[in-house]
């Protein structure tokens, strides 16, 4: 049983070594390198491990590493969404669904069904451990952004309102990170690297 | 004080940027692009969670998460340190010490102590947690190697029993994985892709 399992876990290991590959939008800070998601998910494990005091409710702090750990496996089949996407408004949810269910599936039962369960926790975006973690995703570009002159908000021409608009759930997670967050988006408006 | 925590946590989450700098000597899964520290990170954290079940000891898994994803910082300062170096047999103790007071010490007082702590622990590779971390630090570059014709092995010229003498402590952390480690090895000398 434990050879089994053994062999299944290690094909899964070595399968999303492709998360490597796969680049964000945004860059590096006070980079031009692009950002890949296996870089993005270890320093949104990092955030976590230093900004869960900032936390609005209680945390489980091992649950939200796994939800960020795991939350861009799903991209290896189903390729990296873009935020400030403005030609669709996709969020890739059946691609990345039987992403979720082919990649994970790889695994023993009882762990594909506990990887799957967190992954689409974190999705929904409704428990406290979602809600920080997607909190996490969501403030590591902005900083980001910030040291790059204006990173992706430059680059793709995104307006003032519409980062306050689509990042202000960062709040949900916590206010006090949130807070840092929207006096970023303010000193980059007069810094004159984000258009308001 | 939480708005000044938050202002010295951002500053080391700038930082440990980094790490995703500092290339291994290793390789990606069947590739010619050596990995870089964060990609490796985040590779252990997820071997963690898929291979926990086969350590030899109960082990605290957010324990050995926090391990795995600070244990690289240090070589932000003091560089990567290779396993099969010829040249000198250097661990880089004293330079890696001070890389771990200077960079966690950008933390609160209290996160640095815990931090610093923690990987000292790793470092010292004593506690069930520390010897699992360890095993799967060691067992990801052999997994690649022999993915990518011998990797390091036949690059460095490594024979069969330096690494098997060197790699055998991951018994300590997982005889499981060790008894496939091994049996890797055993495959990859009648592969011809490692030396007797």
């Amino acid at each position: 049983m434990k050879t089994e399992n053994l062999k299944k876990q290690i094909e899964f290991i070595k399968e999303i070594d492709k998360i490597k590959y796969i680049q964000r939008k945004t860059k590096l800070f006070n980079s031009d390198r692009h950002e890949n998601d296996a870089e993005h998910s270890w320093h949104l494990a990092m955030m976590t491990l230093v900004l869960a005091e900032h936390a609005n409710e209680p945390i489980d702090i091992l649950k939200v590493l796994k939800m960020l750990l795991i939350h861009d496996v799903v991209e290896i089949d189903a390729g990296d969404t873009f935020l400030f996407d403005k030609n669709q408004e996709h969020d890739n949810r059946v691609e990345e669904s039987e992403a979720a269910q082919r990649i994970f599936g790889l695994l023993p039962k009882e762990q594909a069904t506990e990887f799957i369960q967190i992954w689409e926790e974190f999705e929904a975006a409704e428990t406290p451990e979602a809600k920080f973690a997607n909190a996490m995703d969501n403030f590591e570009p902005m900083l980001q952004n910030a040291s790059n002159q204006g990173g992706t908000w430059a680059e793709f021409d995104v307006p003032y309102d519409t980062v306050i608009e689509k990042k202000k759930k960062i709040g949900d997670g916590s206010k006090t990170v949130w807070k840092y967050a929207k006096d970023l988006v303010d000193d980059c408006v007069e810094q004159g690297i984000l258009k308001k």
